[in-house]
Formats: C-alpha cells, structure tokens, sequence
C-alpha cells in the first residue's frame, strides 16, 4: 500500500463511521480541531486510562493535579513563552494567505529547517525568491507570531487583564510544586501529572490529527535532587531491561549516519542522555508504546541537536513515529534543570524549593518531563493497526485498547426470544462496565465486518442454540474463529482478556 | 455549625490539604479558576465515571461525542449565545470596579431579581440610586456584557477569525447531530452526551466552586420524536419508580408557598411537566444525586417561572441543593424542544432532520438536556459529608466515591520489616488498579486522622501479627473499627466494597 495512500485511506474510514471528523463540519470546519464521535471517543478513554494506569495509579509517588486551561499573562511572562513560543510567519502581499516559513522552505526547497533562526529563515526565502505557492505573488516581510490563543479575563479590555490558553500542560505542575509537596509529604524524587487539553494556534495545521490547534497532553514534571539525576532505583531497570530501541544520537546525526539499534546497558554504559533519570522516563515511555499496540518497527528515539533544543533543556529526546507522512516526533522527553522552577519563584517571590531535612538543607529540584500528545499516539496507532484484507478491513487494536470491547448480535433480527435474550446479555455484561456494541441490524456476516472496521476484538453471537442450553458463540476479530461458551461464564472471560497487560 | 461558616472551613481545609485551591495562587490567582490536588482530582475522576457508567456506559443509545471548546463564531450566531448570552453589567464612575447588576440589587436591595429585563434592572439600580458598594461612588450606565471568551484562530485579526470558548458542551451535539445518527445507524429516541470543560466569562465568580470561570459540563442532548415525548419505556421508571421528591412547582412559586413532596405517581398524573421524558431524566438524575452522596434533605427540584426560562426552553427544572449559602440550581433538566436543530439547519443549509424508514417522513426531533456541572455536584457533596466529631474532622464520602479508597500503613516506621511488607502490599493492591495512599510517616493514630480528613473510607495496616500470619487489620473510617483479614483477601474483599451502586 502506498504510504500517501494510508493517511487518505484512515482520514476517509474515520469520517465514514464516526471516528475523528472536522469539529462544526456543517459549516466547513476550521483547520485543526477535530470532533471524536463514539467510536474516537472510548479509543481516546482507553489510552488515557492506560496512561494514567501506568504512569500515575500504579506507581510510587507520582501526584495528579487538574488545572484551568487560561492562565494569566504574567504566568506566560515568566516561563518565557510570551518572548519565545512563535514561529516565523510570512503572509502573501496579493492573496494574503499566510505560511510557516519553515514549511514554506521545506515545500519548495526540500531544505531541513529544523532549528534555523528567524534571521536564517528570513535570509533563505530573500535569496531564493520564494513566492506564493498559491497566486505566485510577492511574500511581505517575515514576522514573529505567538502561538498562543490570547483572551481577556473579566470585561476591562486591560493588558493585566490579558490570559492565556496554555499550550502546555506544564506550567501548572510549576505553579503548584510547594502546595503539592506539602500537601502530600512528599519527597525527592517525585513527580506531578497532568492530563488535560493545550492549545496551539498554528499557523498550517496538518496531517490529518498530527498537527493540531485543540489537543490533549499527558505530561509528568519529575522532580529530582540536582546532584541525585543517576540515581534510579533498581527495580525500576527491570521492567524496561529488555528493550532494544533503534537509536539516534546527535553524533550519529552530525555524521549523517543511520540510527543503531542498542540495548538498554549499552545506553547505560554509553551514557549519551544527560543523565539516567532522562533514560528511564524515555525507556519506560517507549514500552509504554508498544504495549498501547504501536508498530515497533516504525518507532525510535532521537536525541535534539543543540540548535533545536528548547531554552529550558539540558537535554531532549524524541520517540519518533514513522507516520505515513515521515518520521516524526511522537513524544518528548526533556531535562528543563532548574529553569521553570526558578523562574518562576523569582517573578512570584515564593520559596519553590524543597527542605531537605536530614542535610538541613534547601535544593532547587532539576526536573526531567515525559510529555506526549494524545492525538499523536491515536494518529500512530491507526496507522499501526489499520489492516486490508480480501474480505475485509480491520484495526487490530490490543483488546485492552480498543474501543468497544464487545459487539453483542442476536443472529437473526425478526425473532422475538433472540432479540430478547441478546438484549438481556448485553445488559449483564454492561453491569460490569464493559463498553457494548449491540446491533440487530442487517445479515450476521456483514455485522462482523462492520465491528471489524472498528476494531471490536469480541462478539458474542445469540443463536437458536442459546435459547435451548444457554450458550452462545465468541468470534474473535483477528483469528475469525469462534468458541462456544455458557453465559455464566462470559464476564469471567472477558474481565481477563480485557486487562491492560 | 453555623451555615455560613460551613463553606469557609470547607475552603480552608481543601486548601491546607492541597485538595482544591486557587488557580495560579503563587502570583494571587484568578477569580473563578481553581486548581485540584491529588485529592481532588481523583474525587472529580470518581463522579465523572460514575456519571459516565450511569448515563452513557450502562445505558441504551446514548452516545458520547468529545469536541472542541474553541468553536467559530458563526456557531454561536446560530445558536443566539452572541446576542443573548449576556449579564447586565455597572461599572463604578470613582473607583471602576465593575458589578452585575442583578448581583448588586440582590446585595444591597435583597430583592429576587431572576428573569428580571436589562430594561427592569436598569431602572432598579437608577431608582433607588445605587451607589458603588465599594467607594460610594456613582454608577455608570448599564451595559450588556457577553458572557463567552473570545479569541482569534489563525494569525489575522478579521472577524471572520473570531472564535468564542464554548459556554456549554451541547451545542456540539447539535453540530454533530446527523453524522452520529448515520454511523451510530440511530433511531428515535437516542442520545448524544459529552463531557468536557465550558467557560464563562462570570463578572463576579462566587461561592467556592459554585460560579466559576471554567468548570465542567456533563451533557447529555435526548433526541425524541415530537410526538412522542411522552412515550418513556416501562422498564424505564422501574429505577425510578420509589422516589419522593421536594417540589416546587409553577403555581406554588406563583402563590408564593412552599415546596410539597410528590411521589413519582403523582408527578406523572398531577402533568407539571411539559413531557414525561422531561419527567424521566429529572428523576433519573435525582436519583443518581443521591447515590453520589448527596444530603436528601437538601434537594429540591423547582421549575423555572416563565420568564426565568432560555429562549429556546418549553419547559426546564432544576435539582436545587441547599448550599450553605442558599438554595441554588445544581442540574438543570429543559425541554429544548427542536429550537437547536432548526436554528443550525438554517444557517448551515443541512439537513438536521432523522427519515423513518418506517413511516417515510423526516422529523426534526425534539431535545431533552439534562445538563450537570460537576463543580457544583462536588461542592454539594463536600457539604454534605462534612463530620466535625470530637476528635477528628472527616468527609463520609460514599466508598466508590471516595478519593483514595485504601490507605496501607506499616504501624511503625522505623522497622525495616514492617516497611517492606507495607510496600509489597500496597504494589499488589495497585496492580487491582485501586487508588492507594501509602503512608509511613508519624504515629498510626495521626496518620488515621490524616485520611479521614480526605474520606479515604478504608485503612490496612501492617502489624507484627502480619509477618507471623500473613493478615491486616481494614480499619473501617465511618466506624473506626477494625476487622482482621488475610492478605490474599484482599483484592476480592475491596472489589466488593468499592463497587458503584
């Protein structure tokens, strides 16, 4: 299948059956948002419960917070993202439509532009006379645009006044850390979690749910001691020591040469991350995608250049996706030291540093941030999963992710006893919380492919025999096969084929 | 306890134990934004799911949407909230400081202005000539103030760019409307739900949690036949059918009475409601109030006068909670009639309409909405569960509410033995996916004391008994008491009790 083809094809199956499609699509929606119908929804509940399962519930000492969305200008002001989160805007002199430089760049010059400066983007589309690639007009002076949706608190248009919607997650954990480690005695290493929506005003959305201006972090800020950044506990190593994670160094990319599959110990031993805190979080992370079903041969990890990293990293790494449209970054995992947390405490006048009781001594905590984007992990597991076969299309999502786990079909829909008995099954199996399809409609085989285009691993088929002995069939999305099973026995069944593993 | 000293504990404690606090508060905060601890987060978790199992999960055809806040102008043209979402709003001549106006009557004046015309409180505030409350000063002529957040999409500042924060979550469900009857392949009656934050540019937030400037909406539109409003199945009322209900009609608000209580047989035939799927949902969500934990005695459901009600309402109630400030909607249940989709049809030009196959004629359905806004459900159950008892201060959380539901302490901490066990506990217990606080620090008797100041309802504590036979004592919160089980027990013990009812 054609690589350009995929996103096309995935694009088109969401919007047919009510996956992911345009937000206020009657009016022509606008670029970038996006509405999760049913199916979209339990998929994104899935991985966020998968998520916050591993990353929050089943660990030692990580805390969840939930914060407001807008925050005030002076937040902005001192995490440096009023000054410094804008990309380069060009905008046409005669059709006035408006482009990222840098993907204005990339378009027409097939230049890699990572990094580059304002003064170098300017300079490149100067010397190459770059004109709209819409109405080949002439393109007016380059400017800097801030990313961030802007909006007033209260009804005085004043500058005080002036709030943010943040773009990450982030600041929150920041703006919390003293009330948090109080609050829940907490102390070094610990970290603070969030789960919640950000907001990018991008000047090209693209690639389908890659991106987006509406989106979904799942980010942690992992507080350690500045002098403490290798000190992770041995059995946290266990779980990730098996890995062996394609790998690309900055060496590796100043050199031109291809990423190198390593293993866990020779990362260890080669130390190449800024420390071994920003290697557990990237490994533990990496894991964490494969078990949410992403295809492992299209992942790696790619360490930032200089010039690309942000101004708060020590050091950063991607795990990079190789999405129908290139490889790109899928998560980050970045070393912010001190930055924020000193930031912000001398703009708000505010010890944000923890005590130290047996030193009797007060540190500023490094922080090390596993931050993914939700709509990414969906748009790479689609693709990872998505499957054409002779007969039929199918997701092959892990049963513990999919999003209706179990498709209930009487096996004809104009009996009376099976209707009724499929409909008293499919309430018993809804007391457990399992997420139900029940459908009556149409033939049995063409209720199967419909459940398959939607990746439902399980269902259960009401026949003749059921009403005679109580049993009724399991058909299994990938192997087609069917067991027969007794009713007593389903919830049993299903609780262990439906557990996150 | 005096009443209104009730919400200033509540607003203390949740601050001091990191539960709920001000958004922000490092730099003085926000009105109107709140930012949840681990405490809170979890406690909104637990009602956000209960909701979700209850109203979408369990359910028959009610399916979940997840959309945008950011929503284009010509959404909110549509739906009238650009003209009509407004508060009257009076700004001080002296000191600017800006009021509403039916705030500022209330206060000063302790007249009921609900329902009252920008014209009638105009001529309130001239007649009586209100003064700033603040300096004494003269007040500005009224003015309308819109309600939403407005921000610009894309980089130019045109109208066209305009895009308000949504105040509710349903206008998407009207949005969406055809292409979740199309994939869902739905028939009459069905639903859409959501759930999601909204935003209100509030002039004066209040009260805690009760009138805040982003909250979260639980949603659900109910698309019915409009000539069928009245066909609820049997099966239906079932859940419903035993409860007795405070209410306070129309007519006893008219003749200025009290509220009587009714039993369910007596709402359907006394006919108070303009439909009885109205009927149905308000009771439905009466009921599933109570199982939250709230105080029966502090419910109440009123209907809306006729000039109270939204431009597009037949017919609304509202589930009032006796806060500690006063009787105030919690839930509000309207009959939108089909004022929605023919709105969104018109300037959209699409069909927002369902064909019956059966009778072959296309009907715009009618909407009933149940509307829930999750701050102030939690506000009335911290209100509720609050206990000052002679030695402790504790919240009687319902057990599948509670924020943590298992707390494991070693009894001692200085006893490496205790410790290690405490942990091996505590890892197996979250590998059930329970919520668990451990806990080492301090005397048992302080640490006891620490979780019934959050309403964690069950405590497991590691003793030397333990290492000798492999059983804890579950300390009971409400209780105190202690029962005595083995380890093994454990995951089945606390499954059962955890349960939603």
């Amino acid at each position: 299948m054609a690589i350009r083809n995929l996103s096309e094809k995935l694009v088109a199956l969401c919007a047919k059956r009510g996956i992911i499609f345009p937000s206020a699509e009657i009016y022509g929606g606008v670029a970038g948002f996006y509405d999760y119908g049913p199916v979209g929804v339990t998929l994104k509940n899935r991985i966020r419960e998968f998520w916050r399962s591993e990353f929050i519930i089943k660990r030692e000492n990580i805390h969840e917070i939930e914060t407001p969305i807008i925050l005030p200008r002076i937040v902005w002001d001192a995490s440096g993202h009023l000054e410094g989160f804008t990309d380069v805007l060009v905008e046409c002199k005669k059709c006035h439509l408006q482009f990222r430089a840098d993907h204005l760049i990339q378009d027409t010059l097939h230049l890699v532009t990572d990094g580059k400066s304002f003064e170098e983007l300017t300079e490149i589309l100067a010397k190459n006379e770059i004109k709209c690639p819409n109405c080949k007009g002439e393109l007016a002076s380059t400017q800097k645009f801030n990313l961030m949706f802007k909006t007033h608190v209260g009804a005085a248009k004043k500058s005080e006044n002036e709030a943010f919607l943040r773009p990450e997650t982030a600041q929150a954990m920041f703006l919390d850390f003293r009330r948090i480690q109080q609050s829940m005695r907490a102390s070094l290493p610990f970290g603070i979690a969030q789960i919640g929506r950000s907001y990018r005003n991008e000047i090209s959305p693209r690639n389908f749910l890659f991106r987006l201006r509406e989106f979904e972090h799942l980010e942690i800020e992992f507080f350690v001691h500045p002098e403490k950044k290798n000190d992770v506990p041995e059995e946290l190593w266990k779980k990730v020591q098996d890995l062996e994670v394609l790998v690309l160094s900055i060496p590796l990319q100043e050199n031109e040469e291809s990423p190198i599959t390593l293993k866990v110990t020779e990362l260890i031993d080669q130390a190449i991350f800024s420390c071994k805190w920003l290697l557990y979080w990237t490994l533990f992370s990496y894991d964490w995608l494969l078990r949410v079903g992403l295809d492992p041969k299209k992942l790696r990890i790619r360490q930032h250049m200089l010039k690309e990293r942000a101004h708060y990293a020590a050091d950063c790494w991607d795990i990079e996706f190789q999405y129908s449209f290139g490889w790109k970054e899928l998560q980050g995992i970045a070393d912010r030291t001190d930055y924020d947390l000193k930031k912000h405490s001398q703009l708000s006048k505010k010890d944000l540093n923890i005590h130290l009781t047996e030193e009797n001594v007060k540190v500023v905590p490094h922080v090390i941030e596993p931050s993914f984007g939700l709509e990414r992990i969906i748009q790479a597991l689609l693709e990872s999963t998505y499957t054409e076969e002779t007969e039929r299309t199918l997701f092959r999502f892990n049963s513990y992710i999919a999003p209706f786990q179990i498709a209930v079909f009487p096996l004809m829909s104009n009996r009376n006893e099976l209707l009724e008995k499929a409909q008293e099954i499919s309430t018993r199996l809804k007391e457990h919380n399992f997420l139900i399809l029940y459908d009556a409609k149409s033939s049995i085989g063409r209720r199967y492919r419909r459940v398959d285009e939607i990746g439902v691993p399980f269902a259960v088929t009401i026949d003749f025999q059921t009403l005679e002995d109580n049993t009724v069939t399991i058909r299994n999305r990938d192997s087609m096969e069917q067991e027969r099973y007794n009713i007593g026995e389903l919830p049993e069944i299903f609780q262990r084929r439906l557990q996150f593993v």
